[in-house]
């Protein structure tokens, strides 16, 4: 194994407290927790340390890679506190972390041990636990930054992992507005691009559009893909689904985009929704698709009185209803939001793994209290 | 005017000079230089006080905009000392701080007043004008950071304009090796896309094309666009130009990729040569082309030996003959290199421009020894 490989343990984890831990009644909206974990990596010496330690700034180099080419990947991933107050879990971490591998890769950033990362992340969510309040969660953020210095667009020779977790407020329960992007505009992501990793280079190029549709009074923008096909990609940074009638057998049918466009992020509770929903066909009737669909497929169905409900899925939003889209043209879709369908059924099914009692295969516990 | 349109002003700089400056005999090839150009802006308060100081780390806070969402844009620019060692010039420096602005809007990063901040950069740069040989040139790295905190993906509250000066390598005299990329697998850049702005997020994405093509010994990626069309875009960071017979009526041309293909970068070298180019069409004959053309009509014009030169122009690169193409068959696109062609000729142009004597009216001169 060569030094640029040489991974971090566990066992060499290094924990320093901080003095001033922080008031948790007077915490702002998104304030970030007491500590971070930082661990370098250089090319000579593959991966150092792995240190928490308090909240401070990073210190980088003006020239460093990231700040200018984008060398940039990162992960995002709640910490669950059950309604009892006694579990702290986490949901498919070991998804997200080969995520962030597979990001890094794309972005010739080093590749990092998985478990043992996990391991890590369990400590330092574990000594953050005190900012999860009953029955809600809190944030964690890892990221990867290339930190090569002196400009020139080279091979990486530097690199931090860094994980912080910081408080998000809590959803409203108002079904979302979504304003479709116009795909002889601008695109979020395209077939032989970088869509389908979590890259900061997906993100920042997306919020003109994004304000946009907020100044219209829009809560996130469908991205659309295609001149001609109009192909129904993204909701945001989440992925998309809806429910409609088949127009030819009738039956009932939940689809979203196929992975293989490359045009979206794979998301996690996308698969997972997915993994649940196809579980429970032969019971329920209803087939889960991934095909590719069209927002002129979504308006024939309304019009035709085809289209159940439709839903935003992702880690932000988690299982987002959606009750009106406004196409390219401006006209107005229309979708139901039901008390009792099956957007409402995914997440009671989420609620009960994340803040219930009792453990499932997807849930890491961090904590458990007797 | 509203707060957050407040623009900084030459007259308020502040100006700290380093009491350890650097000693020219010993730098290694991409040192910084003594100081950097560090400028605030909050939407409360708009831009803050312009302020130059000895180069220090960056201290960002961990959940930074531009460390997650690649809310980051830059120009590179270079500055000249004359041959003689009496003037130092920039090129051009008012179309790069345009370029900056438009980069900006795209992120909706905050706009800033080109004027003022040129008074600022030609006063740095005088500063640092020490590191300048005679005959040579350092790099200007003006560069924009969107610093928000929170880890939302919001309208930009805080951002950072900065500026840094960089030693750069000689560049070797040795003729470009280019290694086409299979536009089935990865382009650079889409027609709805942002390719033609220089944000961080078009060149982290291609540094995996790049180490590829440096493994097989190559110096550039030439990016192609479209698996039908494989048009001819960027070669790595500059823009390509082709210098063929035309097929029909046997007449000189000189072909490069269209702006309104929003394909490549609307480089400052590329339309400097481009005008030098066309003011001299009626006596040389030769036609200057922004057109479309593909690896396939480099390959046929090779071939029937009409292929008669090519060149990247950029900043870094500068007017780089190429003298290989690998197509994305791996074959080979032999391209000759003459002593006495167009690309010579436009390197002597330039050089003229950048290290002679005379001033001329595409350089802003930024100090003049008598």
């Amino acid at each position: 194994m060569s030094a640029e490989n040489k991974h971090f343990n566990f066992y060499d984890l290094v924990i320093t407290e901080t003095t001033t831990p922080k008031a948790l009644d007077k915490l702002p909206p998104n304030s970030i927790t007491d500590h971070m974990l930082e661990i370098d990596w250089t090319v000579e010496k593959g991966w150092g340390t792995p240190q928490i330690k308090p909240v401070e700034p990073l210190a980088l180099d003006p020239t460093s890679s990231c700040l200018h080419y984008a060398t940039q990947c990162f992960e995002g991933l709640k910490v669950f506190r059950s309604r009892d107050g006694k579990t702290v879990r986490l949901l498919r971490p070991e998804l997200n972390l080969a995520r962030l591998n597979d990001s890094a890769q794309r972005l010739t950033l080093p590749q990092f041990d998985e478990q043992e990362l996990l391991k890590i992340l369990l400590k330092f969510v574990s000594l953050e636990a005190r900012f999860i309040k009953p029955g809600s969660f809190i944030y964690t953020r890892p990221f990867i930054l290339g930190t090569s210095t002196g400009l020139g667009l080279n091979a990486t020779t530097m690199a931090k992992l860094i994980v912080v977790l910081t408080l998000m407020p809590s959803l409203s329960d108002k079904s979302l507005k979504l304003y479709s992007s116009e795909p002889t505009e601008a695109v979020r992501a395209w077939p032989t691009g970088f869509g389908s990793k979590k890259l900061g280079a997906n993100y920042g190029p997306t919020l003109k559009q994004q304000l946009r549709a907020s100044a219209d009074g829009y809560d996130q923008v469908l991205w659309l893909y295609g001149e001609q096909e109009r192909l129904v990609t993204e909701a945001g940074g989440s992925n998309f689904m809806a429910v409609l009638r088949n127009k030819i057998n009738g039956n009932i049918e939940i689809v979203t985009c196929p992975l293989d466009t490359n045009l979206i992020l794979p998301g996690i509770n996308r698969r997972s929704a997915l993994e649940y929903l196809r579980e429970r066909e032969l019971d329920t009737g209803v087939k889960v698709l991934e095909k590719r669909f069209s927002i002129d497929d979504l308006e024939e169905a309304m019009v035709e009185g085809r289209l159940q409900e439709a839903f935003a899925i992702g880690t932000a939003y988690f299982v987002a209803a959606v009750g009106e889209i406004r196409t390219p043209e401006g006209k107005t879709i229309h979708v139901p939001v039901l008390q009792t369908g099956i957007v409402n059924d995914l997440q009671k099914h989420f609620e009960d793994i994340m803040y219930g009692s009792k453990d499932h295969p997807w849930t890491v516990v961090v904590l458990k209290e007797k």
